[in-house]
């Protein structure tokens, strides 16, 4: 019975969690750095209050709560969204992917990093928190204005690029991907995309009409789980990650929403933090005593910002300067994903230290953001409703 | 990355289980019955799709899913309760607890069986589920009944002495518990008892305050997902059950009771399938190919009726007949607790066929309780409406 410490390893990674994460929400900084921070210093590395059941045991409970994450984010977007915000969010989003993966890649190996090594890192700063980046917004009731609107819909596109990325780097590392797998690779994304999206909506009707037996009034939210583990299971397995598929079924979800996002709340509240805290206790803080080491995740973080901003900025430039620097900056802050690459990379060659790095780039993009990004917002949609006053509704 | 498979496993076994709770319920049979065999046909025992992740990978799952089947079973009475409905839930409660387990281990010793499977399959058919019967009762609009308040509460009872008798036997099977031990054992149950039951409402009330700093409005649910982990850890620490820790979380827990009985339903709903379905899982089919295993399977099952209508009807007598008679017959369903005595007896001896055994008593009597139990508790609640007219309120 290994069981016999996961409870307790749960329960002091949760507790830790959302002490550390109040701490953060009361001074208005993002919770999940808190988390972050909680399993870091509950973890082997720093004070080894858990650890006792064994990684994969834990890894189970990080797996299931990143899916519920993935999926709740791709439930706050539509197809439709992803449509409307058009060209702007895709210049953004395009920009926004090209330039730091480029710049990560180029810095990486002309600081003679191997290849597993710079392609995970410069993966890894490619996608935006679209969590972090909606919470301010929210935060500040700035959701419904051109650059939310615009920052929401590059971040999916972003999310969707990033992705890819990260298939085409897992596909590289891992089986030194030629040029026909790369094809395959596109191929298969694509048409996943493709199919979930077309297909999607149908198949949420047919489930809930499987579940709809008369007389027993069943929750959608039924619905919901068993779209999102059976599309991350058909991910897997197709050899994409899981989250696409989690992400996919939250983007194509249409049953019954407002249910399915209000009870989706909970699962996510008990199952998330797991996996930022077990995330945050696989960091051992010893890498940074290397000087190098705590150089390059400077290095990465200032790349890191300064390639988004600017791909952002560039991207949303016709919308005027104020809106496409605010949209830069709402593109700046690194969450999940952006761990969920580094995690898979541990497992594929990452050089442990490097996870570490990405680990204090998320960390650092994601603090900074929320006190800059308000006021920019702000601005940015005062002063062009001073000019055209279109933008409000 | 071991994990690959686990999504895949998780979602071959939610939706087997949906699918056949779904064709269960529509035939008004438990949910739980069809989650049961679902996980047995898709299991390695026979058409072998799940079991690829490993066994202690799924058993995390499967423990999540009993710790908040738990918290739900406890959060469903109250301290209140139990002292409301007193003397004559207790008679019912412990009557019913020592007649099947006395006759279980006195035909097991007879058969020639071990001490450790002698034990273990009486306690296994000591509990009620608390969760079946409220059902029923839920079903047919009779919750507020004299019947049902005496047949919950007796199920309360019934579950925290099932619980002793599983510390107790465990204990005596894995370190040949001697009399000190037992008296410690006793006294720590009670003390924690006590302890979590007086202490338990003042600790919910401080929890809550320490997440609520203001400006946040923190949900209530947050603070029973700490104090059921808490607990649970805290129980299994000491060395009893996890799920008594769950349970008494339930129990004692008062802050914001109906935001959290809300919040905790998707929760149980994408969780608590899984220990169903995984329970399900580990029966090999086989054992019933054996003439003596399947002789047995209906001879404990009838033992397991018997002795429980008999100590209910016994105990509730002083309500008159009808009603001992269907306070009788509600405390017969078997569900989780007997499971989670057998699941944990396969870790400490018992041999897996017995275990075969007590998963056919629990599915029989889970399947046989609804159709009788609804009809004996309308006709017990109408006669005696028509003497005294006292009891719906």
């Amino acid at each position: 019975m290994e069981n016999g410490s996961v409870l307790v390893d749960l329960f002091v990674l949760f507790a830790a969690a959302k002490v550390l994460g109040e701490i953060f929400e009361h001074f208005r900084q993002p919770a999940v750095v808190g988390e972050l921070l909680a399993g870091l210093v509950v973890g082997p590395h720093v004070l080894g209050l858990v650890g006792a059941s064994g990684a994969e045991v834990l890894d189970v409970v990080a797996e299931l709560g990143v899916v519920i994450l993935l999926f709740t984010v791709g439930l706050e977007t539509t197809v439709g969204d992803l449509r409307r915000v058009g060209r702007s969010a895709m210049s953004v989003g395009v920009l926004g992917v090209i330039l730091p993966f480029g710049a990560g890649v180029a810095l990486m190996f002309i600081l003679g990093y191997d290849q597993a090594d710079s392609l995970f890192v410069a993966a890894a700063i490619v996608a935006t928190s679209v969590g972090v980046t909606a919470r301010v917004l929210r935060d500040i009731g700035k959701v419904r204005t051109t650059t939310s609107r615009v920052v929401l819909g590059a971040a999916v596109v972003d999310d969707i690029l990033a992705i890819l990325v990260l298939a085409v780097v897992a596909g590289i590392v891992q089986g030194g991907l030629s040029t026909l797998s790369l094809v395959v690779l596109f191929v298969e994304v694509i048409g996943f995309l493709a199919v979930v999206v077309l297909a999607g909506p149908g198949l949420t009707r047919r489930l809930s009409r499987f579940v709809r037996i008369p007389g027993i009034p069943e929750s959608p939210f039924l619905v919901a789980v068993l779209l999102t583990l059976g599309l991350a299971a058909l991910s897997e397995t197709i050899g994409l990650a899981a989250i696409i598929g989690a992400f996919l079924a939250g983007l194509v979800f249409e049953f019954r929403k407002e249910e399915v996002v209000s009870q989706v709340e909970p699962v996510y509240e008990f199952l998330v933090p797991f996996f930022f805290a077990i995330t945050g206790s696989r960091l051992d803080p010893g890498v940074f005593g290397d000087p190098a080491i705590l150089g390059l995740a400077a290095v990465v973080t200032v790349i890191a910002i300064v390639t988004k901003v600017g791909g952002g900025f560039l991207g949303a430039l016709p919308l005027g300067r104020e809106r496409a620097l605010a949209v830069g900056v709402g593109m700046v802050p690194r969450g999940e994903v952006g761990l969920i690459v580094a995690s898979l990379g541990l497992g594929l060659g990452l050089a442990p230290p490097l996870f570490g790095v990405v680990i204090a780039m998320t960390v650092v993009t994601t603090i900074l953001t929320p006190p800059i990004l308000g006021p920019l917002v702000r601005r940015a949609e005062r002063s062009s409703e001073g000019r055209r006053g279109d933008e409000e509704r």
